[in-house]
């Protein structure tokens, strides 16, 4: 397919880790690019798919460099295009679910450089599948909602806690750790129940993934336990109950039920 | 990887439609299979990655046969694989989105089936990317709700508008099509703007792709015209206008603007 050509950018989702979990477009975009830019996300094996002589140029907050800000890559980003390079942006997740491409997008377009983007899976759908549990239950989880719990530096968390606190959704939060406490104290406050089941995520997919099941007034213990440092994501409903499926779900309910990866 | 023995079923997510969307890991565990139960909705040419002789079964309402009610889909996987083949159920977008994934996972527990879940790239995401437009934005789309208005057969579509009418999320509305009256009655009436930003996406990632951008109050316009019989996505919010990102913006904000599949 000739939908990479010298100058263009595609802004590309690299899933939640696991390479297996790239889209098929996604690798083959990868393995075209001249120059990858990728973010502290992207998970271990997926640059081994860019060709020998491709540059790889880490632009995320965690590459053990200072951050860059967000300027400062698009500049880099266009001015590889406008060299003539085949640009991959490497986005961890899904680029258009908490991934910024907007400004990058924008970037691009406002110097004439084409622009595409490919899908990724989400973090939510990896955490589902590893945990075998489905986000919406007929009749009685119809809606699913992303929200972030990634304020800016200093500033509080201001989420609408009472439409948040919804019985009939389940509810993925993303980057969740710093903000368990808030999350269960703003969502019991508007009137969830307290045993309102909730599954903790870390490194979806990836093979130091962990996940505890817990409930929702438990939440604030289980998050500051048992993790590392990996990207967590909290999954709150009553879809998670119905899908406890452990050979004793009793537990699931009562306390703290921790597992590693299986894959 | 030994992650597929006989007797075994994944629920496969096959994504929005083109086979490049698959992920690689489903890419594998659909040529691995001996047999494939699948949707109407599965894209056209994911069926070619099976193996020579693996039997290809549909299973979908649009199959052109009798619709199959779950329960017989269930018992049909856990037969093949009590008889010992590899089985993949396989399921148009996220299995764990919309997809009734619990039923089967449930039937194949009850009988001792190992069963797993490999993710899909859910409609929404493949949508954004055809568009161009991010779901969420920092500090104006904090929050992205996944609803169905896929109702059960003569029930009236029950959504609460009070809590999709909000200004800070974007609404992804599966299944929408004809819904479009009641879903911009009920949000217009519980407060959302008559001019809030609005795309429609009919058969995202596919051949036969098409997207309207319009408003709200336009949006039973939007969705009577234009449209084929594919599944049909809704779009809904403020993200949507920052996203136009047209020569044109202006007209996307006005009218209706139409496009075709630019793959």
């Amino acid at each position: 397919m000739n939908d990479f050509p010298a100058g263009m950018v595609w802004l590309v989702g690299a899933g939640p880790g696991d390479p297996e979990l790239l889209t098929c477009k996604a690798a083959r975009l990868i393995a075209g690019a001249s120059v990858v830019f990728y973010d502290a996300l992207v998970g271990d094996g997926i640059l081994d798919l860019a060709a020998p002589d491709a540059r790889l140029v880490p632009v995320g907050k965690r590459s053990g460099r200072h951050s860059q800000d967000q300027r400062t890559i698009d500049r880099l980003i266009v001015a590889a295009a406008l060299a003539g390079e085949r640009v991959v942006r490497l986005k961890g997740g899904d680029p258009m679910i908490f991934g910024r491409a907007t400004e990058e997008r924008d970037a691009c377009r406002s110097q004439g450089v084409a622009v595409r983007v490919c899908p990724g899976i989400t973090a939510a759908s990896a955490a589902a599948a590893s945990l075998g549990c489905s986000l919406t239950l007929r009749g009685r989880a119809r809606k699913l909602v992303f929200v972030t719990a990634h304020a800016a530096a200093d500033a509080p968390l201001q989420l609408d806690w009472a439409l948040l606190a919804d019985p009939d959704a389940t509810l993925a939060v993303y980057m969740g750790k710093s903000a368990a406490d808030d999350i269960a104290a703003g969502l019991v406050g508007a009137g969830l129940p307290g045993d309102t089941p909730v599954a903790l995520v870390e490194s979806a997919s990836m093979a130091g993934e962990r996940s505890v099941r817990t409930r929702l007034d438990l939440l604030p213990l289980a998050a500051r336990t048992a993790f590392a440092d990996g990207p967590l994501l909290l999954l709150i409903g009553t879809a998670l109950r119905a899908s406890a499926g452990t050979a004793n779900p009793g537990m699931a309910q009562a306390g703290a039920v921790f597992s590693g990866n299986s894959r």
